[in-house]
């Protein structure tokens, strides 16, 4: 029996829905995909693409969007009424909604909804409040308009269960970290799921044999250690602020720093709600540092196209800034795995995209035996792409070096309707 | 002309002076070393060791010490009292007075004290509350009551002047980070310059030609990365907060760690002055928090003597843990440096005593190519016991390792002494 399962990502300023249909225990299938992007920044623009043609692209969303919900509730009518998706020809039609949610606290595998599960992931919204609240508000839009679904919460941190504690643990007063549950979680885990499996394919060898250091650069980034297809270390930590930095994000910083940036950081912004508590220092360290804080713009693209020269100082001090941190966990996890590494894997939209932040990387790694090839490194080609030509898995690795190199064209929505047509709870 | 020179050194809770004799651009030698510990644990306890012969060792001092500075008067009349010490007959005999100041803020070298430079120091110790005002204290007090004597101001971060930008630079606002001043110094660098020296002599090379990976492991901990004998990278940012734990340091940590550990912790602590703001927040992390914190010990020592079991939990916890932080940054600092590493140098009070710790990093780097032969690493010796046997650079590496690993006995106070010698400044 075939289901559909909607996948639903809430970004910060976009919501993205993937409908695929799929058997128990099979790979899904997907049929559609459609996004809003600019929520925060109107018009709002629409995108809508069924078995792979595009229907609509970058169109001005007449509604007034004030919510990642009100988003989420045109894409499910633009799904409903299209004649040309009989699949869903009503809600009703919809067996699963999966969610991504960022933080997961102390949930280690996916969880089906239920009202203990959604009283649960509400507590965790301290713990996240810039990451969890928008998916949170669709989890109880679709609880509300979808009663025949069932809804999933897939956990950005669930992968990472696997850290050992030696690892995970903060050396702070173990009594607070136990009650205010401080310790490292990691995020990406779904996509790290994603490559895991992917990779293994790619190689023909069981997750179970595989060791890699996954860098899932984007405007988040994060890289992680990966042992016997298990999480053993990642770059984020209790929050998505730690490890990389990201588009507006500082990363690890000294944890003093904030207090010398401004006075009075422990206070609430101006931004935080009756429910979403956001410090001063947070909104700082997440939202107005970065590649954007050093550069004037979110977008990597230009960052890495700007040639070496003093005019484009401010582009190329962020350039060789992100290949140091992005090194610095390289060999760390190298270490970390005891130099047993199958592969080094880019992934992300950076990771996919910037040949120049590839070949940088590897090149500055290259005394661990990483190297690529350029002519690989530049002809990687998304799937979809060039008539659907690219692989998942591509190899830019030189030959003869002792470690291969990597690009994976992660998945995050595929990777969750995965995880649900495995889940045997969903299909008795 | 021999000149008498102090080095001076102020601890969180000790003072410790060491009196050289030196000729202009010799290696100074040493007459004298006295301290005083535990001042904030009365009684205080004073040593004091004569041309090698231990005259005083642990002797409760009766004066009530609310001050370092009180300390160091105490420590002054000890030295110029002491008949057996004609070269200090009175203050009038001390030509030069140096002084360990942790932050340096924008001082690329060392500096001769005047009201100028006494003024600027006042200034950064907004940067450094936790750890400049100490040194500050006694500095003032060295200007008032040495009125003969030279005083200078070495600082633990002028070695890192040398970091690049890309490295030094942090993931925020630029017109903020230039305003405040937040960038990463780096911290121990008076260590990591003897280090350096030493080194280099041990090796026969010159410093200009040496690449190290050098780890001061102590209550406070941190690593550098040596590239042509200056610093290139290193673990302690625009504080010594950041990087490793110590004893009572968190180390890096998520930079929103402290805002899900208590509220209102960007009020100032109940232990700030007038002269000295410490936000609740850096009192967490600073001096609440380390091995201490998790194990209820700050030494390091009993802490690795603990063997694996579950008894021991929360010492093996802090152990592993220690070793894991430690091994991030070799693992980082081998790919900063491009695997061009002449040696992996251990110094500090853990670094020179704890075999076990050495052998432990070493076995989990072992994969780049480190290795320590057991007995060699078990013989490690420290100058001045067993009858002064130890040298200050020992050779702990297994034969036909790929690369050395070296123990070296650092010494901050010759280090700042050596530098007063060669400053032609004070031979005029």
């Amino acid at each position: 029996m075939k289901k559909i399962i909607l996948s639903i990502n809430a970004g910060s300023s976009s919501v993205k829905i993937s409908v695929y249909s799929s058997e128990q225990n099979r790979d899904p299938e997907k049929l559609a995909e459609t996004q809003i992007t600019g929520i925060t920044a109107p018009p709002a623009k629409l995108t809508y693409t069924r078995r792979g043609v595009t229907v609509t692209k970058n169109q001005a969303v007449t509604e007034r969007l004030e919510t990642q919900n009100d988003a989420f509730k045109v894409l499910l009518h633009t799904l409903t009424e299209d004649v040309g998706l009989p699949e869903i020809a009503s809600k009703g039609d919809i067996a699963i909604a999966c969610h991504r949610i960022v933080h997961g606290g102390d949930y280690t595998t996916a969880q089906v909804i239920n009202q203990d599960t959604l009283h649960h992931l509400e507590t965790l919204t301290d713990l996240a409040p810039l990451h969890n609240i928008k998916a949170l508000q669709i989890v109880q839009s679709c609880v509300a308009e979808l009663p025949g679904a069932a809804n999933v919460a897939c956990f950005d941190s669930q992968f990472h269960a696997s850290i050992p504690e030696h690892i995970y643990t903060y050396p702070i007063d173990p009594v607070v970290a136990r009650k205010n549950q401080l310790r490292k979680y990691g995020f990406h885990g779904i996509s790290y799921q994603f490559i895991t499996r992917a990779v293994a394919r790619f190689l023909g060898r069981e997750p179970a044999d595989l060791n890699l250091i996954a860098l899932h650069l984007g405007s988040g980034a994060s890289a992680c250690a990966i042992k016997n297809g298990r999480s053993w270390d990642t770059s984020m930590g209790l929050t998505p602020l730690a490890g990389l930095p990201g588009a507006t994000r500082s990363g690890s910083v000294d944890p003093s720093l904030v207090f010398h940036y401004a006075s009075d950081v422990g206070k609430l912004s101006p931004n935080s709600t009756k429910d979403l508590h956001i410090s001063e220092a947070e909104e700082i360290l997440n939202q107005r540092s970065g590649w954007a804080a050093l550069t004037g713009t979110t977008d990597f693209g230009a960052i890495a196209a700007a040639p070496p020269s003093p005019d484009n100082h401010a582009k190329n001090l962020a350039f060789d800034l992100f290949v140091d941190r992005v090194c610095a966990f390289v060999g760390s996890y190298y270490v970390s795995l005891g130099g047993r590494v199958d592969a080094l894997v880019f992934a992300g939209g950076i990771g996919e995209r910037s040949a120049r932040l590839r070949a940088a990387v590897a090149d500055q790694a290259g005394c661990l035996g990483f190297a690529v090839d350029g002519a690989r490194n530049e002809g990687v080609v998304a799937p979809g792409e060039d008539g659907a030509k690219g692989m998942v898995v591509q190899d830019v690795g030189r030959e003869g070096a002792r470690h291969r190199t990597l690009v994976c064209f992660t998945d995050e929505q595929f990777e969750m309707a995965r995880g649900c047509a495995e889940d045997a709870e969903l299909w008795t």
